[in-house]
């Protein structure tokens, strides 16, 4: 029996994190694991608050804990479980991560119910960047893309 | 004269730290910088290889520094300034940390034709979780609410 055939059992675990240190204080109400061939190789929970960082979202949490055990910037091969439908920072982690496969169990709509933003986030995110709610301004595209022109002439990158 | 009377000053700021880390080998060419009246009060670059974290992207090291330096998970007051437009993942971070102002260099466009993701990912994060191109599938919603249900009735929670 493969790992993807009993996907309930890691999802029951990332729920278990997100009780555990929502009671503990932690943050918010979030819990995630990163699974690689049915083992779990990374834990997250949400650490906003204890932490004093905004992006310490059980997800990312979740996929820096895995790369940090498995020494690796890549997550190809793993699945991640989250207890919430991840916002789009988290989304979007998971996609710069290679994750192969996501389950969640709330919803974006069940995280807006207690008063979390990530539907207003889906909102803006995808909107042009002139009409976002953020006020956003472009200056000095030419000085900086002489660096971008740099990086592509370096001989020795590490693509990613 | 206020900060915002000088904003090159600043990104001039995140385009060095964008040359320096990247010639320094720390990841790819990307910097920013946190800004509270005229200060700065945090700095990033880009550390996805050296540092083993695909969420180490300039502008979240740059948001996670200054609220380690200021002991806060709320950056309001604060601008961001980065060297290219943020990929999903780090707009959506500078909403969480309720930055007020962003202005970004070089542009989505600009990063895809060093070969790096953005554009396609602002795609997939606008799309529907069901064509997403990463497989997503929704499990044990009801477990998860309970938690969600227990956060609601928290007398000492923390909200962000």
């Amino acid at each position: 029996m493969t790992d993807r055939d009993r996907p309930e059992v890691h999802m029951q675990r990332a729920i278990a994190l997100s009780r555990m240190h929502m009671e503990a204080g932690d943050g918010g109400p979030f819990g995630a694991v990163v699974v690689r061939q049915g083992i779990v190789v990374g834990e997250g929970w949400n650490r906003v608050t204890s932490a004093n960082d905004p992006t310490a979202h059980a997800e990312i949490m979740a996929i820096r804990d895995a790369c940090r055990r498995l020494e690796t910037f890549t997550l190809a091969g793993c699945d991640l479980y989250t207890s919430c439908e991840p916002c789009p920072m988290c989304l979007a982690a998971t996609y710069w991560a290679r994750i192969d496969r996501l389950y969640f169990a709330n919803t974006r709509d069940d995280a807006a119910s207690i008063g979390f933003d990530d539907a207003f986030l889906y909102g803006e995110i995808g909107k042009p960047l002139s009409v976002q709610a953020m006020p956003i301004q472009r200056i000095l595209g030419a000085e900086a893309r002489v660096v971008f022109d740099a990086w592509m002439a370096k001989d020795d990158k590490i693509p990613y």
